[in-house]
């Protein structure tokens, strides 16, 4: 599959290397066609990694993944052309986290709002699915890096959407079905995005980021 | 112990009736002293069961337990009165949920702030200590009703009570002592109560409350 990564961090990086080895062809976009960490990134991956502007990705795909800090989140997409990510599925991977104020970071959209639906908003004719969003990119390519049974989220507004992204969530990187967990429309990423405040400070604490979230559950009361 | 219980909810007449079950004389405040629903709570549990106004409730008690809602929380600890808390722990339970605009509920206060720093700010010489507010009253008092191992937090500037806290909690309610995570001060706060988003369409999701998240760790990447 032609898949669009974009930005050139740490997490587009990591998402961008499992798909290339995954044997799909992926091209890392970033604000100008000569960035030098995407460059060194195609350099590593071989034939099937090429980079690109925004929108030069945004074209190549047929699924396209935000990357991107959360604070550049719509600029990049914005960039990428409503005319290329229209019908498309944005799997959206980015949190508003707000770093300028020292750590720990806060949010610069919350509560009522989120930067999922800010995207959906902002690109209509896409599909957003918000997911991964939760825990390390180290994690989210390799679940087993965490022994046992833990989950991860999707929200969107499109029922198919939903459902081709847990099946690339399993296909792309070992996500058990039963771990991904639907919560609802896009207006449900609040819930995933306002987890990252205990997430950073799970963080600070274990001094490492290979941890997640698991759901546990017991028989319902009687009522 | 002598236990102040604030608020007459399911919340408080969870605690509340836990409390007395395991010997302890509980009174049970709300803003009148012939609250009918505190009355009825006192009838079915005895004669270690009292009720009072928030402010008799804070007397009598060495603990204090603000089981009100999020939105009266500020309201009924000022009632209490700042001369019957000080010196004393808070164990603040509550949530800062608004549900005036419907479901889901938004949160009065998040992000860069939390209701547990708010009271804690309001009532400097108290030491209060978030906890317990990540999930349903029947299983803060029965961790073992979702089975296996599963997480609460702490939250609070005084290591202190925070110490005193996880044996109350052990010792009132059964929870492990490996299964309570210290978050840190008081502004560690805004991660738990900013759960409660996910929380609430959790709920949704399963139509069950007996849920809880359980954080799972895996080895430290060699760096």
């Amino acid at each position: 599959m032609n898949i669009a990564v974009l930005g050139t961090g740490m997490v587009g990086n990591t998402i961008g290397t499992k798909l290339v080895h995954g044997g799909h062809k992926v091209k890392m976009g970033s604000r100008t066609a000569a960035n030098e960490k995407a460059a060194a990134w195609v350099t590593s991956n071989g034939a099937n990694a090429s980079q690109g502007t925004f929108d030069e990705a945004a074209k190549f795909a047929e699924v396209v993944i935000n990357c991107t800090s959360g604070i550049g989140a719509i600029d990049a997409l914005t960039a990428a052309g409503k005319e290329n990510l229209n019908g498309k599925i944005i799997i959206d991977i980015s949190n508003p986290l707000d770093f300028s104020k020292g750590m720990p970071p806060s949010l610069t959209i919350c509560n009522t709002d989120s930067l999922g639906e800010l995207i959906q908003r902002t690109f209509p004719e896409a599909k957003v699915v918000k997911t991964l969003n939760t825990l390390t990119c180290l994690l989210m390519v390799n679940p087993l890096l965490v022994p046992g049974d833990h989950n991860i989220f999707v929200s969107g507004n499109d029922a198919s959407a939903k459902s081709a992204v847990k099946n690339y969530l399993h296909d792309w990187f070992g996500w058990k079905g039963e771990n991904i967990i639907d919560l609802g429309d896009i207006t449900t990423a609040r819930g995933t995005e306002q987890l990252l405040p205990i997430w950073v400070r799970l963080y600070g604490l274990f001094q490492n980021p290979i941890f997640n979230f698991k759901i546990v559950i017991g028989p319902a009361p009687k009522m």
